[in-house]
């Protein structure tokens, strides 16, 4: 975050590495879209405005499809690249984008922020992602190409407590949102939209869904379509609490990378 | 470059690759200095003062020098980290940095102004990089540990008519500014300072040195420590002529990569 000719400027870099956030036999179109998606989604959470990108690339296989998504990308969400640099390496591949984003809200949320009293909230349905990248045809587009919620975090960025995007999995997030507030969060697992029901432990563990968790006040409603999930308690020895039951440990709880 | 709040920001990002940029024995530490350093370069040819750089990192051996080395260079130029992410990734490593600066002047300093009539100036000995590549014990440092001339870029920015910083070598970078300015760049080849005059060729195409390179009208003194090199001439068909002969391809300049 930085302070300048009196704007607030979001700040992000997430590189994707293959093998380890696609798979060598990936469409680089599609790891294009979700390199600028993931990134995005960061200034999505703190309610900013994207202004720009930078690209760092290494060149190999695949680089026109690359440029392609991109493009698709850029267009879709209408930031520009403002530069970059390309490399020639061997081996495995990984890419880095840095966003650059303008804050709509002051003081711009944070995951740190969450309160006792406060109501959990989560956007959209999880485990999209997860269907859509073991391969169901509805869900495919939900992991190749997600969307950002940037108009979500902006119209949240005034009311929130706390605010952070789901990317390792709505449990693993949690923990981290009420480990970095100093809170509880006292969740109830059965309200969590989930894509797949039956699946529903997965579907709150898998991450790739890129939904908005954030806080609000006891009883004011959302200003964006989303659910109520769990409280925010006083702090216990455990930052989360799911079904009446503490979690001692992060372990299990997500994708941890 | 992106406008906002009345202020105009800088933003670069270049990568440093093993077996490209560093070789697989290179201290990390050096090699963690020297990616700073290159993008604070690109600022200072703008005459930019740094705000803050985001550090794209694959993680391997000597990740503890390489934290060693980064924070040596950010207390050097007084530029906090402001962000970042990192990869586990198998094979030779890449490393990607955005910097930020805001202009200090306004138009900012472009490759692409230089006009007839102008001399062509450059900071520093060229040669020093190479010379401590090659193990040249009182240059070690400068190749290992380059400056990025941050102060003179600033003070250079309201008098230039084009500036660029010299990574891949003299001659390839005038090439490059006269070619970009749609004009021929006439060059005294003998009167670059060299830090070996016996092997001047070679100080005047090999890069790393991170001098500037800019232009000032005729009879005009260069406000910080410089030598003048040639002057900017009509353009012919060739965007650069030494000594009298012009050239033809830029093949065999300078580094390209």
């Amino acid at each position: 975050m930085l302070e300048l000719g009196g704007e607030t400027l979001i700040l992000t870099h997430d590189m994707m590495a293959q093998g380890t956030h696609f798979r060598a036999d990936a469409d680089l179109a599609d790891v294009a879209w979700k390199l600028v998606a993931v990134n995005l989604s960061d200034l999505a959470a703190k309610g900013a405005q994207p202004l720009g990108v930078l690209l760092g690339y290494s060149l190999g296989d695949g680089d026109a499809r690359f440029v392609d998504g991109l493009g698709e990308a850029l267009a879709a969400f209408d930031v520009p690249l403002l530069g970059g640099d390309t490399v020639r390496a061997a081996g495995p591949r990984s890419f880095g984008l840095t966003a650059i984003g303008r804050a709509t809200h002051i003081p711009v949320p944070d995951r740190r922020k969450a309160q006792p009293g406060e109501t959990v909230w989560i956007t959209g349905v999880l485990g999209r992602a997860m269907l859509g990248f073991e391969g169901r045809e509805e869900y495919v587009k939900a992991f190749a190409r997600p969307m950002p919620l940037l108009a979500e975090g902006a119209a949240l960025a005034p009311q929130v407590g706390a605010m952070m995007d789901v990317s390792d999995g709505l449990l693993l997030d949690c923990w981290r949102m009420a480990s970095a507030s100093g809170v509880t969060i006292a969740l109830d697992s059965m309200a969590a939209p989930v894509a797949d029901p039956a699946r529903r432990d997965d579907c709150i563990r898998w991450g790739d869904d890129y939904e908005l968790l954030f806080t609000l006040p006891a009883g004011t409603a959302s200003p964006v379509p989303a659910t109520p999930i769990g409280n925010i308690v006083p702090p216990s020895d455990y930052p989360l609490n799911i079904d009446g039951t503490d979690v001692a440990t992060p372990k299990g709880l997500g994708y941890s990378h």
